[in-house]
């Protein structure tokens, strides 16, 4: 593994090195193979656990739009799926969210984005990414942090209707959709 | 529907009322139709949602053992299913147990006890019940009311084992295994 | 249990016996406990095994209406789920459905049918009915038998629109989405 | 992305290319970013889809045993994890398998292979591997090809007893176990 292969000299631990991957290296990995994502739904349940609210982000996207979004992210070299989950959980939503990363470590669905818009319905123009999404019930208070500009909770039949539809972006929409489902919330 | 019908006269409003159905009425109901049922597993989760404690209640059981249980109880007429779930948690962990019904509807697994052993291996004497069962993580103190006379916290390990399976009946054992596969921590 | 508490007599064996529930006692049930159902959402799928078409029947609904409807049906006394799955399936589709029961027990969601509408959304005059509803692949050919007019596959788009939406009762126009939401298909 | 990038030239179409990714350039994605991999556990089902058999292969592993090992391989670039699925079940399990790819896109567990035993109890030492693991009920004839000396159906009790286990390496027996759980065949 020299310098001549395009990626710069590192140690690999066990320890997750969120630095390691330069953005050159993650721009030919990415070309590749598909990159594992974790995806988040935040949600608010009432006292029988009914979803009420979901959670969107408001953030600059791959896509250069600035949209309504879900938490969202990469699975790091050597870091399980409930790490990175809660990682994301925490840097996007803040310490204090105390976001409920789920017991079952099934996602509710997996959603593949690829640069072809017309392959699955799901758009990310970087890269093929496979996202495991997760309902995630949060029961603190969140605030947005790094690159969200804002955090919103809006009611089921909101969350579910066209007008955040239209706000959102690469397929994000049809997974608080099929998140809302799930949860048997979905109008 | 009189009372020449077996059943007392009562009003049936939408609240739910735990005692209209009297113990002639339901042994009759219960050789007719099956009984709709819940189980709740109650688990600990350490920071990333991953299960490290079964919690178990003993408890004088339908068979007339003393056996160690999972939480379990019928769903009255008018009644949601979250909202029987959360009455039986409430009633069997006490009212500072924190139990967290989940969002999602569906079961982990779908449990038919049957008065007959042999046919699905989960057994009740009394009645053909089709219980839902969830994995519900639980964060505060549980202190057993009512019929429980204990309630411990038992590793996932243990909660898997042959020791603790030899401690419970109706084939409750297996639903503890079934309940910890789900959650990715089934040894 | 005699003639006075209102049911004939009868022998109760492990085999099922469709005819031993009479109407009027099966009124009298109705009004004192949940009732055990299950619903199937038949889909066709393409040969990676995503959802193209969903399968609707035309008939006589418990609300009097002339209605699309999913399979749907009761879980008698001593039936397993997986039994009364396929009982319905080949009541409603014909013996040449080869409709396939799935392998996992637990329902994609679960359908709560109250007298009162407000309730859960989901309606049936008649009864409390908990519901366990499945999504099942069919292979062969359709031929609706007894209370069904007639049978129509439906594009997975049509099948979640408002058009075909108008044409469902009692909320199963919800399962269907709630049915292809589980399985990405919810446009 | 020059050739001193440490990766030959091709065209990325939209169409999968098996051989784009030569074993070198392999060899260094797979220290630098988690691999996708799919895993299907074979099953029989009996007429009303009760697991009754599960499929192994015999088969040379990463580990460089002869083992005892589920469908299992990984998610190229471009292709769809449905069509992945049935690449990897077509090349194990020959084409008159007639394997039932799922409906739903969520696996029913997702398994993390790490080089590192101690992490997650599944094990590669080749490469950190997210897994998504599908129950695929089989209706034809297996013929195992390619790589795998044999395929056997082994009944879901002897499957999920020691013997089996013991023959079975990187954590599969864990996969085959909770695949019955979800099945509700777990004894």
């Amino acid at each position: 593994m020299s310098e001549a292969a395009g990626f710069g000299k590192h140690e690999l631990g066990t320890a997750v090195d969120e630095a390691w991957l330069d953005e050159h290296e993650l721009e030919i990995v990415r070309g590749r193979v598909p990159m594992v994502y974790v995806e988040a739904v935040p949600v608010r349940l009432d006292e029988v656990g009914r979803v009420t609210h979901v959670g969107l982000l408001l953030r600059a996207m791959a896509d250069a739009t600035i949209s309504r979004a879900i938490v969202s992210g990469r699975v790091l070299w050597g870091e399980t799926v409930r790490e990175a989950l809660q990682r994301h959980l925490d840097k996007d939503l803040g310490p204090s969210a105390f976001a409920r990363v789920p017991a079952a470590p099934a996602p509710f669905t997996v959603v593949e984005y690829m640069p072809d818009r017309a392959r699955t319905g799901y758009h990310d123009p970087r890269q093929h990414a496979v996202s495991l999404a997760y309902l995630v019930p949060v029961e603190g208070e969140c605030h947005p942090s790094q690159e969200a500009l804002e955090f919103v909770w809006i009611s089921s039949e909101e969350a579910a209707g066209s007008a955040v539809s239209a706000e959102m972006t690469g397929g994000q929409d049809r997974i608080v959709r099929l998140a809302l489902a799930h949860a048997g919330q979905l109008p």
